[in-house]
Order: C-alpha cells, then sequence, then structure tokens
C-alpha cells in the first residue's frame, strides 16, 4: 500500500493544517506509513503557528488516483475535500462537523466528536495509545483550539477543548491567552488580502435542500476595516454566485474581540439571513449579536430558514 | 429533555438488539436517562442469548417524533433504520458498517470502525470511561460477537474482535466455543420459519448507484433445508421485487459450520452475481465458496459489479 495521505478541508484553516500534521504523527509513530498534505495556501494565522513551533508546512496534495489511502481532517462533506475524493479509499475521519455529502464502500475508522477542535479529539486519541505528545504537536494542538474557540468565547467550545488547551499549554511551554491573542491577530490583518482573497479564504459550500450556500467567514480586529470596501467585495461574490451558481452567498465578518459579525447576503436567497437571525437586512447587510460560529450558528439556522 | 433512545437497525440480528443494550448501560452509568429499542422481532438466536444471561429484551420502538434524541447502533444507513429518522435528533452512532445515506444537520458523536462487531467497540468504550463490566453486559457483547463474526470464521473477523471476546469470556464465565455453537444453532432452524419470514429475517437494503438491492442471509447448518422451498421462496421474493421495486434480490444461505455460501439471484439485475463472484448462475443459484459476511463480501462485489 502507499503512504497514506492525510489532508483536511479546501481553504485550510489552522486546525485543518495543523491536526493533519498530528494526525501524521499519530499515524507514524503506530508504524503507519503516512503523509500530511494540504489542499490550499496556508493563511497568515497557520503560518504563526507553524514558525511558532518550528513545524513544516505541509506540501500541496497533488492529484488523487483511484484508491489512494487517505485520511481526511475536519472535514467530511466531499464538496469541500479534494477533487477525486469519491474514488480514494477513505480509511480514517477525524472530525467534528456534521456529516453531510459523505459515503464509503467499505466500512471504515470514522472519530467524530462534537468539540469546538479537531484536535482536542486528537489530543484523546494520543493517550489512548499510551503516545507521548511533544512540545512541537502540543503546540499545533493548542493553536488548533484556540483558533476554533477563538480563544474559547466561540459557542462551540466545550468544556474537553478547554481542559485540553489547558494541558496542551503546559507541554507547549506558552502563555496560553498571550500567544493565542499574537496568533489570532496574526491572521486578522485584511489589509493586504484582494476582495477576492477574502471571500475565498475560509469559505464552504453547503447543500441546504435543493439550494446551494455558500458561507465565507472573515476573523477581524476592525469589522470597518472589510466593509469599507464593500463595493469591490460585492462585486466578487456577485462574480462567484454566476460563476458557480449559488442560490446564496453569506460573508459573515467576524469580531474576533467583541465576538459578534457583521454579515453580507447576496443571491436570490439573501433573505434567508433575515429569517434565520430575526434580523432586518440594510442594504444586504446586518450584525448578528453573540454570533461567531459557522458551523453551530450560522450553517443550523440558514439550513432551517431555506427548508 | 426526554430519555434518549437507542436501537439498531430492522430485522435485528444478536449484535444490534444485545450493542443496544449494553450502549444503554453505558450512557445510563455515565449519568444520562437512556433506553434500549428493538426495530423488529428478537430471533431465536438472540432470544437464546438473552435468555442465557437474563437480559430482558428491549421493547419495540414506537414512532419518532421530530427532534427526538437518539443514538443509533450497528447501522448508519437511513433506509435501515427507524420510520423518520431524518426528523430525529441523531446524538451519537456506533457502527462498524460503511457509511451512506446518513447525514446530520449538527456535529455528533460518531464512532466506527473497521472491526467484526458493535460490541467490540462497545467494550473500548467502558475501558475508555473507566467503566466496569458487569457479567450480564460481558455475556450479551460476547454474544453479539460470536454472531457476528460466526464465531470468528467470518473474514471481517479482526485480531480486536478475538482479543475482545477473549476477555469477555471471562467475565461472563461461559466456554467460549461450546457457548458459541449452541448459540448459533439456536439461530439456525429454518423448519418453523415462513418462506416470508426467512427472506425478511435479516434483510437489508442498499441504494447502488441508480440501483436497490435487497439482500437477505439465513444462517443454517443444513444448506438443502431452505432449498428444498426453492419454490415457496421464490415466490415470496419475486413478491417482494414486485411489491417494493427492487432491481436485485439476494437470498445468502450460509453454512455456519462449512463456511460457504449458496445464493439464489433474483430481479432484473440477477447477472450482476456472476460478474461480481466470477461464478456462472445455474436456474439463479450459485455455491459461493468461502463466502459468509454480506458486509465484507457480498455488499462490496455487488456494488462493484453494479457500477
Amino acid at each position: 500500500m502507499s503512504a497514506v495521505k492525510i489532508f483536511g478541508h479546501q481553504n485550510p484553516d489552522t486546525d485543518t493544517i495543523t491536526s493533519a500534521i498530528v494526525a501524521a504523527d499519530i499515524e507514524s509513530r503506530l508504524g503507519r506509513d503516512a503523509k500530511a498534505f494540504r489542499l490550499g495556501e496556508i493563511n497568515a494565522e497557520t503560518k504563526y503557528a507553524l514558525e511558532y513551533f518550528g513545524a513544516a508546512s505541509p506540501e500541496a496534495l497533488g492529484t488523487l488516483d483511484a484508491g489512494d489511502p487517505v485520511i481526511l481532517i475536519d472535514h467530511n462533506e466531499f464538496q469541500q475535500s479534494a477533487d477525486n475524493i469519491e474514488k480514494a479509499e477513505i480509511l480514517k475521519v477525524f472530525d467534528h462537523h456534521r456529516i453531510a455529502n459523505f459515503h464509503t464502500e467499505s466500512p471504515l475508522y470514522y472519530r467524530a466528536e462534537p468539540v469546538g477542535c479537531t484536535a482536542t479529539i486528537l489530543n484523546k486519541v494520543y493517550k489512548e495509545n499510551g503516545l507521548e505528545i511533544t512540545k512541537e504537536m502540543a503546540g499545533l494542538m493548542l493553536s488548533a483550539i484556540i483558533s476554533d474557540t477563538l480563544l474559547f468565547k466561540s459557542p462551540t467550545t466545550t468544556e474537553e477543548d478547554i481542559d485540553a488547551a489547558s494541558e496542551l499549554k503546559e507541554v507547549a511551554g506558552v502563555d496560553l491567552e498571550a500567544y493565542g491573542i499574537d496568533m489570532l491577530k496574526a491572521g486578522a490583518s485584511t489589509r493586504d488580502k484582494s476582495a477576492e482573497e477574502l471571500i475565498t479564504g475560509d469559505a464552504k459550500s453547503f447543500d441546504m435542500g435543493v439550494k446551494t450556500t455558500r458561507i465565507a467567514q472573515i476573523n477581524v480586529v476592525d469589522v470597518d476595516e472589510v466593509f469599507e470596501r464593500r463595493e469591490e467585495i460585492e462585486a466578487a461574490i456577485n462574480n462567484q454566485i454566476e460563476t458557480d451558481g449559488y442560490d446564496l452567498f453569506v460573508l459573515v465578518v467576524t469580531d474576533i474581540l467583541k465576538s459578534d459579525s457583521k454579515v453580507l447576503s447576496l443571491g436570490k436567497e439573501s433573505g434567508a439571513v433575515e429569517k434565520a437571525f430575526d434580523v432586518a437586512l440594510d442594504d444586504n447587510t446586518a450584525v448578528l449579536e453573540g454570533v461567531v460560529s459557522r458551523k453551530k450558528q450560522v450553517v443550523p439556522n440558514i439550513t432551517k430558514a431555506l427548508s
């Protein structure tokens, strides 16, 4: 069997990249030939984490061949995965999302838990297998938890995430709060990004009944920095709606310090956001108080509104 | 929240019934309000196991209401599950099958491993949670492993199943081989069953591309006992094909002592069995040497032949 390819979702974030590296460490130490890959460019936040803990960025995944053994990290929906994923042999999944548009021909190892971060599950897997966690791997898992939970402010945060981070910061040897703010800020600047980059950097597609929805999220420390560029961004979104046939495109701009979000909702189903969050759109925008999680707040509410 | 309903698949076998009881024991001991149910009648083999270890049969599941919290055992494909499963809130899944026709709106706990039996996974879950296993629960898990692996003769058997059975027989206090043969034989008589019962007792539907396939399995110690009733059984199968619109219905009659199977293949795609197993059908029947596992041998081969 060729080496198992381990990778997270498209438009990779910190959890998806670092958990792929960590899962490859676990598999390798259990004696399996395994290697981490990425499905897109490393973002500024992830780059900060990798450099801080001296970890190399995974290589970009090439084309998958039929029957290639793979392990999916931090996702399962095929439209968020590698091209040709239907033809690969999925050996394992480590994830913390809903399950949809996923199927296999054979039994597999599937480990999902409703926690805030894939790394929280991997931290358990080390222990279940009696493997010691290195400083580097602890730092990567800690970075993933901080990123996915926005330093425990996201409603996706569970006691298990907090406990895992508390253990891991000791092994990683960092001040959790100080390191966390620095890492989040490293990823929060939008000035050096094109409108195209902003709406694709952390974007996922969802089949919601008969409708296809695209939800992009940007974490910032200054929401106005994004909305000053409204015209340029709206043009880029409308372009994607036309090219890719989305019924709804929601851009979620999340203030990581205030823990709320301002959304821009476009496409012929743009009104779904009003029903989903009981708000009135003003020129296609609305502030969603306390909303910071795409998975726990945005996706379920819009799914219901569209059904 | 109302009590969590825990249940296995339709046409319940020993693993699906006993693992639902065992999972309810685990959840209850972790402080959750949980109860095991069944989606069909208890078969003779399962009845033997439940009586031997003094366990009560679960109640039949009534109608599921929208939002009912449930835990699925030994299955995930919705067409094998309870009516209305799409509307329930699936909190957890413990399973050892492929994943297909399964989706949720929210993140969940999903624990699948490619082992021979759900009970082998539950045995681990007891340990991970530091819970002691009672004699009754050990006996039920042991029975499930013996049933699903046909006393370790099925190719679905893994080292983990063998190790789990070896631990559990000590707690259960039985002679593995003697108890196993007695339990399998208790379920292997076909004389007291109608043709209808034989083809529905352990039958599952599978969407295979655009084709719908029904695969029924009977474990016997005397294959001829079934094929003497060929005419009556064929009429019952053709009746189901017409009523339920199957493209293919395969009856797999497995000799649990010789470890091979004789199949009867009907429906407009009946020829798929020839391609799937490289055999020639003689009057719609064929002997499949060494084939005893629907999951590991029959389903993947027919899926490929139909694609």
